[in-house]
Order: structure tokens, then C-alpha cells, then sequence
């Protein structure tokens, strides 16, 4: 009867999380809000005629502060007295920059959809979380964004990403600390490297595998998992050669 | 004869490193570039006058880039063809917070001070810093932007300046990382909980005391440092009660 809300949900992970949840049989998952900036002609939409009413999609301009309070108007009315269980902030952006460090020019809107977008949104759904009986927030990072990994890495160029990411896994302790004695579970967890629009086709794994392994986490998600930075688990992979083990060991800051 | 850069010049810990280094020999220290955003009426103003033409002001609008354009170009003709051998990363910003961190309303802001302009100040800086003998960049970053460290400050609502803290370390370890080769030296360094309008009346020590304990690695600089997270090391506080010892040793991420 859980109810559940991903941002970033017209593709990749986001997506796949959604439909995920929403193959659940109702007495687990009852309503998944799919976030996303548009709605008509992704694949969001598809899933949400296939799905008959337990998929809601709900637009999201990360650049329009009143489309977050309308979004939140309709998901309150949609829970008709019912809290919102879970938040995953999933949306965010990972573009590369042409050579080195010094010319990277877009930190300042990488920081604004993968931070400040994933601030804004918990911030707004805190009063529904606060009446929902699992108040689990994860946040979807990256051991890219681990500074103490960061040698494993060089060969990315995702600089602004990797940036923001840990900016991200500082929003998300702080968060943490701040709302434990309500019972709050916030989370920073790296769901691999999958093959997405984002991730790209030579990635390790198929977004299912990715989003069957956080979503593990997700739909436990107790006080357990709070402030930590959860790396998944993946069968196979615990001892991969090269960085990435996907072990389910929490992952270094 | 070394040529130094110092951003956030006006006051505080910016000011009393500008301080420092113009009263060195000429032999050590031949030229303070000092970056504010308003000269007029500061402090800088006076030592500028008092050290008769070692401390150069310099106009820095962090909100114009053209002011960024302009301050390399007078750099680069006060430098008559040497190079800037070392950049301090100093100009920053700690906005707390009234209430928890869903209340946290400045993070886009607060992240261009203490991120995005560093970032500015190094990439434009780059040029004249590959002429420089020491190629040394010390970004002044905090203990609390530490992910690891967090529990020690649950007292701090600047939960901003611990974000955008974390994202600075980040951005540090990545310009480390793609220079080295060049022979830089990019470090982190926290300059302790220092009596200034940035740290209040009730801080550890005295302006002058951190300013002497981080120049002591600014002077220093080379290759050991890249990469580095370092903490001051102050007499008498290696083992102090509480989080802050300033013992000297490498800050945990």
C-alpha cells in the first residue's frame, strides 16, 4: 500500500523504477508519481495508460517554481488523506566537458538539476512525507561524486557530475542528521553504471538490473539505511575488475 | 620573488594572508594581487597605501564576467612577462540557516561564491599560472565541508556553506588530478574556526593565527601538497576537547 514518488521519470532509471513499482501487486506499491519536465510523447506516457490509474504522472519544470507547487497540489489530492511514503530523487544530468577541468561552463546548471532541484522537491514534499508511514528519502548519486574514489575516475570527463554529486551526498547527510529523531530515513545511493541515454551503451549493466538493485534498498528504506552512501548489490560483480564492484558495501565519501 | 593571487581580499583571513605576504622580504614574496569586490573604503585600501605598491587591488565582480577579464589583464601587465606563481582561493560565503535545512533557501547563490568563482578565478588564472615557477593553488575550504566529519557539526545551520564546501573539495581533487602532470599543485586547505565577520567572535583563534598556519603550506606549495585536504596545525591544539584539533594532519573526506 506504499506510495511512492520518482523525479527524473520519463527514461532511463527513473523509468524503469516506475515500472518496477508499478508491476508490484497493489497491497505493496499502491501509487507512483513519475516525475518528469514533459510528460506527452515519452515513453511515461505509455506506461501510464498500461498501468490504468496507478502511475500518475506529474509535470515538473526544474526551472518553474510554481510547477512544483502545483505538482505538489496533485499529489495531495491524489492521496486523498494519505501520506507520501517514499521520495526517490532521481532526475539529473551528467554532460561530459571538452578537454580538461578548466573548460568546464556548465556548473552552475548541473548544480541546479542535480542539487538544487533535489533540495527544492524534497523540500516541498516534507510535509506529505511527514504524514506518510515509511518517510524514506534517497537520493540517486554516484560513486563518481565520492571524493575519495575520484582516482578510479580520471578517465571521465563528467567533471560538473562528479561535482555536484558530492555535492549531493552533503545535501543528503545533512538531511539525515537533521530529520532521524522523526523517524526519517535519507539515503545517498549509486545504482552502477547502466546502459541509458545517460550512462551510454558500453555501461555494465541494463537499466532493469540497476533499477531492481536500488529499488531494493528503496522499498526497505528504514532507519537502518539513514545518512549512508549505499553502493548496489549485483550478482557477479562483487569482485569485478576495475572500479566498479557492485558489492552492496556502503561506498567511502 | 614569488607572485601571489588572493581572492576574498578585503577582510578576514584574505586580508590578514595579504598581510603576511607583503610583509615578507622582497627576496620572498615580490607582488600581492589582491581580488575584492569593492576596494574602495576596506582595509585593503590601507595596506595597499601602506606597502606601497607590493599589495596590487584588484576589482572582482563575481556577478560580472567581464570583471574577471579585466583583473587577468592588469595581472598580466603589473607581471611584465613573469608568471603568477601561486593562487589562493579564498572569496567565500557562510549564510546559516533560520531552522532546519528544508528551510535552506540560498544554496544557488552560496554555491556560485564558493564554487563556481573559484572555479572562474582558477580557469582564467590558468595562463599566467603555467608561466608561474610554483604553479600552486590552495583553495580555502572548512572541516565542515567534510562528509565525513559531518556529526562533529550538527551545531552549524550553514548547511550551504557545508554543501557547497564538499562540491569545492571535489572541484579541487579534479584540478589535481588533470595538472599534475603540468607540475601544479592543487590542495584543500581548512584554515580553522578563525575570529572574523565569517566565523563570529566566539571562534577558536585569532585571524592572524590561521593566516599565519595556512600560509605556512601556501609558501610551501609543491608537488606533496596536490591533492591534499589539509588542516592547520596550531601550538597547544593538536589534542584539543571537540572537533577541532588543529593538529596538522590530513582532514578526512
Amino acid at each position: 500500500m506504499a506510495t511512492y514518488l520518482i523525479t527524473g521519470a520519463s527514461r532511463g532509471l527513473g523509468l524503469s523504477m516506475a515500472a518496477q513499482l508499478a508491476a508490484s501487486p497493489d497491497s505493496e506499491v499502491s501509487l507512483v508519481f513519475a516525475a518528469t519536465r514533459q510528460v506527452n510523447g515519452s515513453e511515461l506516457s505509455e506506461l501510464v495508460k498500461k498501468t490504468s490509474g496507478k502511475v500518475v504522472p506529474l509535470q515538473l519544470d526544474p526551472n518553474d517554481p510554481e510547477s512544483l507547487r502545483t505538482a505538489v497540489e496533485l499529489v495531495e489530492r491524489r492521496l486523498e488523506g494519505r501520506g507520501l511514503d517514499v521520495l526517490v530523487n532521481n532526475a539529473g544530468v551528467m554532460p561530459e566537458t571538452e578537454g580538461k577541468i578548466e573548460k568546464m561552463d556548465d556548473l552552475p546548471e548541473v548544480f541546479h538539476t542535480n542539487v538544487t532541484l533535489a533540495h527544492l522537491v524534497t523540500a516541498a514534499f516534507m510535509p506529505l512525507l511527514r504524514q506518510g508511514k515509511r518517510k524514506s528519502v534517497a537520493n540517486i548519486t554516484t560513486t563518481l561524486g565520492s571524493i575519495c574514489l575520484v582516482g578510479n575516475y580520471t578517465w571521465s570527463s563528467a567533471y560538473a557530475y562528479k561535482i555536484t554529486k558530492a555535492a549531493m551526498n552533503m545535501l543528503t547527510v545533512q538531511y539525515a542528521q537533521d530529520y532521524a529523531e522523526e523517524g526519517f530515513s535519507f539515503f545517498a545511493i549509486s545504482p552502477g553504471w547502466l546502459r541509458t541515454e545517460l550512462g551510454g551503451q558500453n555501461a555494465d549493466l541494463p537499466v532493469e538490473t540497476g533499477a531492481k538493485a536500488v529499488l531494493k534498498y528503496v522499498r526497505q528504506g528504514g532507519a537502518e539505511l539513514n545518512g549512508r552512501f549505499l553502493n548496489i548489490h549485483v550478482e557477479g560483480w562483487e569482485n569485478a575488475p576495475g572500479p566498479n564492484q557492485y558489492d552492496g558495501k556502503d561506498a567511502p565519501w
